[in-house]
């Protein structure tokens, strides 16, 4: 099925508002199984309009427009569609009725300007808008069926996931039930993630279950896409491939489907009612960032410390750095600093683990050979985990890899496994 | 002139990555005074591409493309351009050369499958790209100039800005000379500055300057683009302008041009040799975030420390919340409550000045109307300064909120300004 997206509205064509919306459009039908082959961005412009819906019309299946069904002048969409569709554009007594109630639930009057968004093409098939007034519709241009959605983002995912991808499921004649799996690991790069992963398709009869990838840096997205009859037959297909990805990921995989790295950690200290303190140089908080604004971190995140300078980090807990390190003098950044800062700093805040994650920077201005030695320590009352890790590739790719490393390693730690295994992007030492 | 934008790829279309690169052409030549009228994006696909430009060459008169210059075998573009055109592929020795020289001086031999980035449509203008291996061109097809450009953004960036814009401005008649004067403020919403601003571009001759905005929440941009003869003559048109827009945002502008907030307050900090303390609750280090990891900012940066409880950041400097903060024991977080722990926090970390940023969130799960009290104060040897606001937005619109509100106070106090101004994203205590 030949699946078009057309974008509409001069903040997206000026480029003064990214387009995550064609983005989230996308990704979501290929989730489904759905590919779209064209994008067409236009401005709020009647003849440019016009001929974007003529020429999606003439090529495609099925097109979803998004924007345009606003109440002001510049939201063209419904004027268009209807132009383009040849019909007249007709009052929808319902839509209009519940744009009032919405306004009257909120204490307010219906603004007459939003009457326009109750005008819908002759014949056309609404389609719900739960959270907004925009109202949704479909109707048939040249040889494809246009969906019309909202350019508010929560609107638009709400549309699309209820009511546009079971429409463009049941056109497609696939089958309807279909289920994303996701896996979200930390280390193993896309295409060293690609080359473990093969053949793992073939555990599922008849190409049921599609294999993919989404890398962030520093986080991987393994993703299972799997078709069946219905829930209970894909668990069935599922099952194996889902199995044997978990063996061949192992322990990288840091949560799946919904979960997050940091939610998993946060439950994980919540489990064995335990509160954590961090010590950050060059991550400068985005450690802290990342948890401590989460729901339920107030009784968990005992504190959060941020010492730019390593030695300055070692000073204030009492540590002459060269000393601690290794003896030489030579100042060289060692897990057994780390380990030092890490104990200190859970002594000194009463917390039941301390993570400390230090960072020697390599000198002078950014580029992309600039790396890091991150010296990262767990300290517990019983015990002392630590790793040292070198990172290559500027300094924002540095400081983000070592987030992520010191939330993954507390990860591992906190789920007994190995707190260093080698991970894809770091190098040896030269 | 009409511009059109055809981006290609199939990582963009299936929306595995956000297609940032489209936002800023178009943005960027927003800033020169030309506009992009049409957006296509296609995949790596043979059929879909040749009808992509074919289309294009029949509707503008300069084309841009983006992607699909790299060596592997998805990367069609100079193929399908010269197909578009009706011209065979020829090699071009001088871009040959120049890659094997970009490779042996990283010590490697070129691949082979890198020659095919030198094959380029017959009669193509070589477009420079001095900082990647893909050749970017220019040709003719239909009735359009068609420019081919590297995917690569940094690659990308380079070659818009120095190569296709000077192209694009001759091309379009447009007086070459042209500037843009960036004004970045916090406090202000975009529709009142626009109202603010009602008519300062005719304090310059025949509409040469034009006004725009960008709005990021928290922050705003405000923009003037000045066309003229050359710089001289911009800078004159400019004057006038530049100096009523300074009047009328007056203490809200915390930058201009590509300064930015957090440069602006480490410089006035290094100005006078200060060095800075913070105490974050619920912003749980992402003020911390915005300044320590910044070149020089080691030096500056005394101590960050992040309690998401209020109470325990009252605790732990020796406070007792409810006492320090009214008296009356009902805890209600106040301005005297922040000062406390800002000037106990400069005098145990022995900075020259500390940041107190401590909210009070409301409670139930997240929701638009779910808001904040933010309390912050500066301290230093002498004097201290604080504000009470409340922001109504969700979670995390009021943690970015805050973060942006302590980083412009900070601002505020270290330029003499007063720290309290009512901004438009606050509330008045219900």
């Amino acid at each position: 099925m030949h699946i078009e997206v057309i974008c509409t509205g001069d903040e997206v064509l000026t480029g003064k508002i990214v387009n995550t919306n064609f983005s989230y459009i996308s990704q979501k039908l290929e989730d489904f199984g759905l590919s779209v082959q064209w994008e067409t961005t236009v401005g709020d412009d009647r003849g440019n309009l016009l001929l974007a819906f003529r020429l999606a019309a003439e090529r495609a299946d099925a097109v979803i427009v998004n924007g345009g069904l606003g109440p002001t002048v510049d939201d063209l969409s419904q004027e268009i569609a209807a132009r383009a569709a040849g019909v007249d554009l007709a009052l929808n007594e319902e839509w209009l009725s519940r744009m009032e109630d919405y306004f009257a639930k909120r204490g307010r009057v219906m603004p007459p300007n939003n009457r326009k968004q109750a005008m819908l093409p002759a014949g056309a098939e609404v389609i719900d808008n739960p959270v907004g007034t925009a109202c949704g519709f479909a109707l048939n241009i040249g040889r494809a069926r246009f969906f019309f959605t909202p350019g508010v983002p929560r609107e638009l995912r709400r549309m699309l996931e209820d009511q546009l991808i079971p429409r463009l499921l049941a056109k497609s004649g696939l089958q309807t039930a279909i289920f994303l799996k996701r896996f979200h690991s930390y280390g193993i790069g896309e295409s060293h993630a690609d080359a473990l992963l093969a053949g793992v398709e073939a555990l599922a009869p008849d190409g049921s279950v599609k294999l993919g990838f989404r890398a962030h840096y520093p986080q991987l997205e393994t993703k299972l896409t799997v078709r069946g009859k219905d829930m209970d037959d894909i668990q069935n297909k599922l099952a194996p491939v889902e199995q044997e990805v978990r063996r061949r990921l192992g322990n990288f995989i840091l949560a799946e489907g919904d979960q997050t790295l940091e939610r998993v950690v946060l439950d994980a200290l919540g489990d064995r009612h335990a509160s954590l303190s961090l010590v950050e140089t060059f991550t400068s908080g985005q450690i802290a960032a990342r948890l401590a604004h989460l729901p339920g971190a107030g009784k968990i995140i005992r504190r959060g410390i941020v010492i730019p300078d390593v030695s300055d980090a070692c000073a204030v807990i009492g540590l002459d750095r060269a000393v601690a390190a290794d003896g030489t003098g030579a100042g060289e950044l060692t897990r057994e600093t780390a380990e030092a800062v890490a104990r200190a700093a859970r002594q000194q805040t009463g917390a039941t683990l301390a993570l400390a994650v230090l960072i020697d920077l390599d000198e002078g201005t950014d580029r992309i050979d600039i790396g890091g030695t991150i010296c990262l320590a767990i300290a517990s009352e019983h015990d002392t985990a630590s790793r040292r890790s070198r990172i290559v590739g500027g300094r924002d790719w540095v400081r983000l890899g070592a987030v992520e490393m010191g939330l993954d390693c507390l990860r591992r730690y906190l789920q007994g496994l190995p707190v260093y295994e080698r991970i894809d992007f770091e190098i040896d030492r030269p």
